[in-house]
């Protein structure tokens, strides 16, 4: 999707300190040093218990267009430092010019159920391409992911009601937009109004009409009618340009016209008010003006919170379209992923696990080249135990909470297993089939119905067991002893 | 900048319900009817009493840019409503395929400040095309105002120590990284880290390295002075990876070095922590040690209100790094601007206004073509005023509030006044010149100063007058007092 949307290349979609660390690793002769890093975060978003994994697609389509051209390459001669002196050599310039991506990345397919501090991707290869590519991943799956979450909630509240995504207008920018609609369908909407995403992705498509068409008549009553003559297997009616029941009533009389000429209208749409009060009541005129099957849409500021509380209410609502709080994430607009150099390669070919500390025991990080092993039982999941590929799994089997390393648990047995990072990069090609949208929105429905109800919950949820391999656990407290040691020692 | 990143065509950028309502107008042979809308928010962002207008020229690059090609009608002429039958006719579809724009489009330029209720841009033209374009006209406007407002508080909270972008990796995907970028700068930001948005649009690019840099050598002092051999004259040296007050006596013991070799550090940068307290203690470090030159910067999860805080602790901070509370304007991630049906062409040539009712006072529009008067005296600004260019400015020169009819206002004289709105486009073709960014950047930042301070505030701000021209506040009250007059005659 990033070739037909984008003009490439991208590679300078990044922070300047990538290109200066590059450089850097380069001069030193150290930019094909092997190292590996990890795309993770750390708490779930919105409070919640669980994150959908999204934006893969798109930072494979960004890996395999990877390239600097000359213009880029000019740009870069142009910068310089506080001597006014350039920044870069020109040989290095060259280098980039000439870059091709060897990395090898290990990913969680999209539509994964992710848990605060496990990798959603590993990319492993030269520093200075690993470095190069922090950002732009970032971003990607960052947004991605934070949007198929939400919206996994927002379906959540709807129930078995379908959500429309209708987000475009008020999304950050044209592909905040386009990208936040195909994650909203992995995370479980039904259809969007953004008809370039509906064409890119496959997504169903949906809309009818607004406040301006009813407007631009001299009355609501004869803006239905014309409506209704025009695309008569198409119509839901918007009541709330004046007086919204009065609005309803008018919508059942077209209905009534549109069901003597053989067609019927599909339903109503609320876009303002108090929706639970105008649903109830705009249900019982269409019931008793013949309208059973009519569909209410609603939409106005809706998100999960809302939605639940409209139902608490009673509110007779059947189609929930859902934008603003929806394509931007509203309560909390960004995923805080970080991507952190965790294991270098020696001279010997053996490697070096790599930890950086924090006053804040949550953000030291966790090192080795990591794999996530999923346990689960039919039932559901049990937990996930992150652990070093160069080390294997300890026998033991138990799992510390990187947090509170006094929270332990041996993963039970009887349980199937298996690793959640796959194969999606060798050598800088892609070996992983491109998944169509419907079965990544499947995997993740699917892996969703795996997760306990009260991790799901919206608010105080439960926590979902993930820690570290207790070898894994004990290396890494090893390394922060001997750095917190050796700093008491200076 | 739209064609240099984007593929086009983006016709398809759009709500299905402009496509639907765009087939409804063409099928009652109304395509052409003329009409007037104006994208406008009721509200500004962030609790605040202002907005920097944004996204201007990316709308007009976009509209300059406007086609549907042949796979946009290929999949529009896929698409079936509820009796499985196609939505759209193929004669209609030709059409979009030769649709050549013919609007006006007046506009304020970016950069100007604006107060709610105000149209930001007004499309004339037929009413096909402008209901077509409101989508994505929003799309970028609401993004973009958003973004350049939520800069220039965070850089009236740095007063005059530089604001630097840092929200790439955590925006709302890529445009939403880059036009952010954009708009930061004119709100005010002195640079960016995004390198794409550097080479874009020419805005200054800044970056040293991160912690991946100083995890990648066995300490951190080998880690700083390998970065001031590489790079001489852009060292920042990151101090927080292992402990922070000991990375900056590691920072200035490299500092020493560099000078014996002819060159200066620029600073030290910190990114978690206290940063009052870190700061204040790293300050007395550097100073102590020889560098009383040497910048502070600092970054982790700023935005104006911390800033305020850090300042009022007698922080000594130098230079802000804000990324993502910046880039996603993360305390209100949406503008809620609209687009409103204002007046239709009759067929005898005049313009019929038109009005949408709501139940909330704020939500009913404003019916004419309008335009918006400014009043401004050398000393600052005084209020604006909304009128119906067909009408002209009642000879009373009094404004009234849209929400408080009782509150009124006779604008000074001996003010000068001018009009907010101007030409952009006439008949598809873009009249305004493309102004520089740096044109773009100084309006705002003088404009700002003209605004007086209690307006831009950031809690409760003093409300600036805007408000109706008392002819058109008459004319609207009829038109709302005739529709509800009708409706309780029903």
């Amino acid at each position: 999707m990033l070739k037909r949307l984008y003009q490439p290349p991208l590679a300078l979609l990044t922070d300047l300190y990538q290109l200066t660390m590059a450089y850097g690793y380069w001069k030193l002769g150290r930019a094909n040093q092997q190292a590996v890093f990890h795309l993770f975060f750390r708490k779930p978003p919105f409070k919640g218990g669980y994150a959908v994994t999204a934006g893969l697609q798109q930072a494979i389509d960004y890996l395999e267009a990877y390239r600097f051209d000359d213009s880029d390459v000019t740009y870069l001669a142009e910068l310089t430092g506080n001597d006014g002196q350039p920044l870069f050599e020109k040989a290095f310039l060259d280098e980039l010019r000439d870059l091709k991506l060897t990395v090898d990345v290990d990913a969680m397919p999209e539509g994964t159920v992710s848990f605060g501090q496990e990798p959603m991707l590993r990319v492993k290869g030269p520093i200075l391409q690993c470095q190069l590519l922090e950002t732009p991943l970032l971003n990607m799956i960052n947004f991605q992911t934070l949007i198929a979450t939400k919206a996994s909630r927002i379906r959540a509240a709807a129930g078995d009601e379908p959500v429309l995504e209708f987000g475009l207008r008020r999304a950050q920018g044209i592909d905040g937009a386009i990208s936040a609609s195909r994650a909203a369908y992995i995370g479980g909407c039904a259809a969007t109004s953004n008809v370039l995403a509906g064409k890119l992705f496959g997504i169903p498509v949906k809309g009818t009409h607004a406040h301006s068409w009813v407007m631009s008549f001299d009355s609501e009553l004869e803006s239905f009618e014309k409506y209704a003559e025009v695309m008569p297997n198409n119509c839901v009616f918007l009541v709330d340009t004046y007086d919204t029941l009065d609005g309803v009533r008018q919508a059942c009389q077209v209905g009534k016209q549109l069901r003597r000429r053989g067609q019927e209208m599909v339903g109503i749409r609320l876009d303002s008010g108090d929706l639970a009060y105008l649903s109830i009541e705009a249900r019982k005129i269409l019931d008793e003006e013949g309208f059973p099957n009519a569909t209410i849409v609603a939409s106005n500021d809706l998100d999960e919170h809302i939605m639940e509380s409209l139902k608490n209410q009673g509110a007779k609502i059947a189609v929930w379209g859902v934008g603003t709080k929806l394509a931007t994430a509203f309560d909390q607009p960004a995923l805080g992923g970080v991507y952190k150099l965790a294991a270098m390669q020696r001279e010997d070919g053996s490697w070096q696990p790599k930890v950086k500390l924090s006053e804040q025991a949550i953000k030291t990080s966790i090192p080795g080249m990591l794999q996530v092993r999923r346990y689960q039982t039919g039932q559901g999941l049990i937990g996930d135990m992150i652990y070093d590929e160069t080390r294997g799994i300890d026998p033991r089997e138990i799992i510390v909470d990187s947090k509170d390393t006094t929270r332990r648990k041996r993963l039970a047995e009887h349980t199937e297993s298996f690793d959640l990072l796959t194969p999606t990069m060798r050598d800088g090609v892609r070996v992983s089939e491109i998944e169509p949208l419907e079965a990544i929105r499947a995997r993740a429905l699917e892996q969703l119905q795996l997760v306990h109800p009260t991790i799901r919950r919206f608010m105080n949820p439960h926590e979902y067991p993930v820690g570290l391999d207790i070898g894994l656990h004990e290396v890494r407290n090893r390394m922060i002893h001997d750095i917190r040691g050796s700093q008491l020692d200076d």
